[in-house]
């Protein structure tokens, strides 16, 4: 078990990861909190909670109030979040209550706002169920919702009580979903983490075999990266912004597929390959660690074949949230470990890097 | 012209009171925010904008994006956010864009909200056109929206960039409104200032005939003695309770006459009554102390008439959103420009309270 700590200017928690957590949630909750409040609510999805709920309710004295959300990014949305808020209303949540968000992502997230939200800001534990929701989207404060014009439109920055990172979830986690959530420790290793590279790229087959010490290591690590940018940089003005590596391409992958056929993790590893042979070309990485991050990403794959056009995919690239005043930001890696935020990347210069990832995209085997 | 700092944790800004501001908003805001941004959005409602758009927009270089909001509490609602949030997507609203609430409270709560969460948070400013959202709701970050099931049981702590509280646009609020706004600062006095107690006591006819000196002195000190409350408790865990003299039942009333009959600051015009009845009880006011409030009260009215009975406002004041763990707070006052929050109130000694106000109320001349 590894506990990290995350210490911003708004909120200082720990996130632990390791085996077993979800057994002991309610008394790690109350050391924290100090006590449990009269009502705790959990937000959670069916299918999480068919699989889990028994050991999630094994440590509750009383049993806590079930909010469900649907599965999929369509019910990440504001009409959700009434929906939810008016039940949480119903049940009689007070500025007193708490809230537990148990599932992937799009649990968190939304879990995160309604906490946000409920009366102003009530307290929310994370218990991420996904290796993409445990080693990023569970830490850092981020929280929101999509809306019909892009996706994560609308939120707040809300730190949680503490982040419990149980690696026995994962158990149930498919295989597809666990490869796109290591794209996640492997952009960590890049930007920022030259012995995650190294980890990874020697311990393969264990992590994916799900042995829960290599796991374990990874995620402690991803997290203890993230936790340190986020430290640094809590609302996304500077540093933080190197967690975004791959995005740029990433999101505009996931736009034009219409958020359907790729995970987020996958479009995040072709959009990693497009900004590694950015970077190429600029010199800021060599050829041979040019070959050998391709590999590594390539080794947590497979990721799908790609049928798009070069041109739509820099188009989408406008829209990304990141982009303030018209200036498009840009995550480039510098060697193995690094990177900075450039905002001088020309749309040719983006297109030739989108055409290389295409051209990589078109040698996979489709589905 | 008057600026008051407001100062917390997690803000610090001015508030500006006098005549005149509306006319020169676009340098005033331009020299806190450094420039303004690409995109400027002003949330707005259409009778306000008719009044005052040609004033409001004299001093910007370029128009900004107006936003509509319907006036009336039912549209003070997540369904008004998601259309407004839309349509800033749509107007290309980024991270470093700024957003204006000019209108009464309902405006600015929804306004404040809006630039809460969109994109997670973005700037804002306050113009209050009501004397009541200037003396009260713009000062102090609470932003959010109703639910249902309840007022205000959404949304954010979340503060302007500055607040401007221009005296000239208060020239076409209607009477009643003036009157019912007033209640406020008559809170202010009973609460936390004596000195002003006697001035609005003395005053009373420059106040009503809205004479410009009169009134910028009543809103600076309520706004005064607000920023520091707000200064030393901002989430309201302590010290802000004492904000919500009078709310107790004042709430009840709203919520028992569906929010139609009552405006806010005449429903808190009579909670205070009630409040004051029982502090004559308890003994924390004098007999005299009463009734020299109570005649302030007065003053500034006519209350409308009530019919209600006793027993349904009493258990109307059990949902209160103040009311943490089941406890029923209450805000006492003591003597007058002091006051406290006690939690063992008893639904008889409640009752008595709202049974003298009912008695009061009956001999006020039906509309």
């Amino acid at each position: 078990m590894q506990t990290i700590r995350v210490d911003t200017p708004s909120a200082k928690y720990d996130v632990v990861a390791g085996s077993g957590l979800l057994q002991s949630l309610a008394p790690r909750i109350q050391r924290i909190a100090g006590r449990l409040p009269r009502r705790v609510f959990v937000l959670t999805s069916a299918p999480i909670w068919a699989l889990w709920s028994e050991a999630f309710l094994a440590s509750f004295p009383e049993a806590p109030i079930v909010l469900f959300l649907e599965p999929g990014e369509k019910h990440k949305s504001l009409a959700s979040v009434e929906k939810l808020l008016r039940q949480m209303a119903r049940a009689g949540g007070d500025r007193g209550s708490l809230l537990i968000a148990f599932g992937g992502g799009i649990v968190g997230d939304v879990g995160g706002f309604l906490a946000a939200i409920y009366m102003r800001g009530i307290a929310y534990v994370q218990v991420p169920t996904t290796f993409l929701a445990q080693v990023d989207s569970s830490v850092g404060g981020k929280t929101g919702v999509n809306l019909p014009e892009g996706k994560n439109l609308v939120g707040c920055f809300h730190h949680p009580l503490a982040v419990f990172a149980d690696i026995g979830v994962l158990a149930t986690l498919p295989d597809r979903e666990l490869r796109a959530g290591l794209m996640e420790s492997v952009k960590a290793g890049i930007i920022r983490d030259r012995s995650l590279v190294r980890f990874m790229e020697e311990h393969a087959g264990e992590i994916l075999d799900r042995d829960a010490k290599a796991l374990e290591k990874v995620i402690a690590a991803s997290i203890r990266m993230k936790a340190g940018v986020v430290g640094k940089d809590e609302r996304e003005s500077g540093l933080r912004m190197i967690l975004n590596f791959g995005h740029t391409v990433g999101h505009a992958l996931e736009q034009a597929t219409g958020y359907k056929t790729l995970l987020h993790g996958e479009a995040i590893g072709w959009g990693m390959i497009a900004a590694l042979s950015l970077a190429r070309k600029r010199g800021t990485i060599s050829s041979s660690q040019f070959d050998r991050l391709e590999n590594l990403i390539h080794l947590y794959g497979p990721l799908p074949a790609l049928q798009l056009k070069a041109k739509k995919i820099v188009a989408a690239t406008g829209g990304d949230k990141k982009n303030v005043g018209g200036v498009r930001r840009f995550v480039l890696p510098i060697g193995i470990g690094d990177a900075g935020v450039v905002e001088d990347v020309s749309p040719v210069e983006l297109e030739a890097a989108v055409v290389y990832m295409l051209a990589r995209a078109a040698k996979q085997p489709a589905d």
